[in-house]
């Protein structure tokens, strides 16, 4: 039996993931298998994933994204988490990551692997710095144990941060924000408290033989990734960059499959090179940005500013978007924060998807603005990205011109941001129905 | 005395006007001059409208945005339209519509003006319509009065649907939306019914007089803008930007400020042709555009499709965006969402700013990251594009976390997105204070 996706492909042979991912996006199996041989797509599906409904990230397909939940020290407690993972399925992130960092994080881990269909992502330093009041008193060895024990436990795929080197420190520590990868400050504050290359570089073979029995999807960590404008594409991320392109190549040639986290904070003038640069030196594996946020002085908005960045990421060839909400930069996100940071970026996938041509893209705007031509609002409500949302807002402004009842809400013949008269649709519709005069 | 800004500029003199905005944007006087003289540039300034405070609109100043407020015959009244005004001056704004098609049309416009220093603009075919049962009985005469009777009120610019003409309608008409443009559809339908040219195109003389004498900017509205994705960069579309180019020729012979208004709808991948296209048939004039949204399926959000697109059409040369709020396609906004439009289109404004390193764009972003490092709360609020929300997000974050102490809020070094141990500003801090081990 083969180990990984990325085995079977190479052996020629089509997994039952692999045919699942071809139905839902439009594809042969047989192209699937050859862009996963290829390592330009991933089907990140751990073997003790039971409830998986696989999900292919990469190359032609459609734009994924990631929903990050989890607690902190501060807050949230398991059922919570639970609650936000229900919000994340139901408005459609494609992937979701525990980031839990506070109290019972194996228990709120095993839950949601248990109840998600979607795959299932982690930061095992995350667990490894919860258990210790210093961090830099991390031994190397627990590191392992953490990421085979999260491997047993069903993670579908992991961030290792093994591309920040001890000799990239210096550059990192002259920008302006330093470093903002959690993970990332984590290992460079080991690394120079223990005066020890980084133990996920140094120990990279042993992650890659617990990946394989697994089938875990490694995720390499962008802990250099800037945390503002002004550190952009600077030394230190492209220093990183180029040995997470060397780890890629070390993850293929080991079976194992991969992809590469991005930034961060990009001006929009650097996002085209930005994606480039990572085909470039990463052989095309695919690309998974965190935004990127075009600008940083919008706190409470950052879900805004990471659309933005992430729809032009993902026009230019990143695979999967990281959601960032509207607590970015302020706190920890609730249900609600959840959900509109996931139609943030839901917005900016498919915006991008329509713009690249993909597969039925631009059906779906097709019919709801047929829908919208029709006055037939349910329509247009089932095919919105948040149903909820544009239904609680018609009626809002509806119960405003009080015509609540249920009939007039589906109905009518015109909306309450122009009224009767001025509705261009109706008027337009009137003109076609004229005798020309033309 | 010179007639308008243009008229002043091309005789070589310096407006107080051109100075304030000069002194604003950090150029030279002469170097406003030159570029309004050039017709790049406008100053929308009424001489009838004193509490204004002149703001330029065009190449190399940063880019604007404008927030259309106004009620409808079904929602809202003039108090409420002056406390749409305060919220547009709140969160920066930087010229308002008054599209108001309901009651009281006249007064609130007279309030809006008097209390405005932000340039106020209007659609007069909304006056118009707003008399008769039905659009297609309006009096080509009675359109003319309404522009002289607004530009003695002191409106600053004008949304003129000059350029759809009678031969521009049936392409329009074999569209998915057909003509979703208010004063497009109105238009289209009076010329269809009355067997007529377009009466803005065909006195348009008569219009550029009455712009003369009181220095109202002409805004050449985009009555055939696309209403959807499948109806994006047409023939219908771009047979009209043709007729706005003459347009824009002879508002500059005739000394009068002109800018052009555009889409709408607009894929990702279409929208640096869109404003190309729009640089090469109007001589450059300043392009005002709405959104553009870059998907049609996204009701309830549609402040962030448009912030997507508008952040592109900004940094591929767009001088000003109109915002699109929450409630677009589904309900008159109300103030809160006028808030949240203006808020996403300042982000894309500014976005679009830094990354084209307009003067001193970035120097914002690198401040509040600075205070983001040093856990200055107090400053990044201040330095926020919405401090009241950045201030309430924190603020309930803490609550959660039963630190309620204002001291606690502005002075404690982490936030609840990553508690004290897993803060990486913090822990970047403590390397950076390590003996190094290198």
């Amino acid at each position: 039996m083969s180990k990984t996706q990325l085995t079977a492909a190479r052996e020629g042979r089509i997994s039952r993931e692999m045919k699942i991912v071809a139905r839902k996006e439009g594809f042969e199996p047989e192209e699937i298998r050859k862009l996963l041989a290829a390592g330009k797509l991933v089907i990140p599906a751990n073997k003790s994933h039971k409830s998986l409904d696989p999900v292919g990230i990469g190359a032609k397909l459609t734009t994924k994204i990631n929903a990050n939940i989890g607690n902190s020290q501060t807050s949230s407690c398991p059922t919570e988490e639970l609650a936000k993972l229900e919000v994340c399925l139901r408005y459609g992130a494609d992937a979701v990551m525990d980031l839990s960092t506070g109290a019972n994080i194996c228990e709120i881990r095993r839950n949601l692997i248990a109840k998600s269909p979607a795959p299932i992502g982690t930061v095992p330093i995350y667990e490894c710095a919860s258990e210790y009041e210093n961090c830099d008193e991390i031994p190397a060895e627990r590191i392992f144990e953490v990421i085979e024990s999260q491997a047993e436990q069903g993670v579908d795929f992991m961030t290792i941060h093994a591309g920040l080197l001890r000799k990239h420190v210096p550059s990192a520590m002259r920008r302006l924000l330093k470093i903002v990868s959690r993970g990332g400050a984590i290992i460079a504050s080991w690394m120079r408290a223990n005066r020890k290359e980084n133990p996920f570089y140094e120990g990279f073979d042993r992650i890659l033989e617990i990946c394989l029995r697994h089938d875990v999807t490694l995720s390499l960590g962008d802990g250099l990734r800037p945390g503002c404008i002004a550190d952009a594409s600077d030394k230190a991320q492209f220093a990183e960059l180029g040995v997470l392109g060397e780890l890629v190549r070390r993850c293929k040639k080991a079976g194992v499959q991969v992809m590469v986290e991005g930034p961060g904070h990009v001006p929009i003038n650097e996002i085209e090179m930005n994606m480039r640069k990572e085909r470039e030196l990463c052989e095309g594996a695919p690309f998974y940005i965190l935004g990127p946020l075009v600008c940083d002085c919008a706190p409470g908005y950052d879900h805004i500013t990471g659309a933005i960045g992430g729809a032009m990421g993902a026009f230019y060839g990143a695979a999967m978007l990281c959601y960032v909400t509207p607590k970015e930069h302020l706190g920890l996100p609730d249900a609600e924060d959840v959900r509109n940071g996931i139609v943030a970026f839901k917005i900016a996938a498919h915006a991008a998807d329509v713009a690249l041509k993909k597969k039925n893209a631009s059906l779906r705007d097709r019919e709801i603005s047929l829908a919208r031509a029709q006055f037939d609002w349910e329509k247009q409500f089932s095919l919105a990205l948040d149903p909820d949302r544009a239904r609680e807002f018609r009626s809002a402004a509806l119960g405003k011109m009080s015509a609540k009842s249920s009939a007039s809400s589906s109905q009518s013949n015109y909306c309450t941001m122009c009224g009767p008269k001025f509705c261009s649709m109706k008027i337009s519709a009137g003109i076609a129905n004229k005798k020309a005069g033309n």
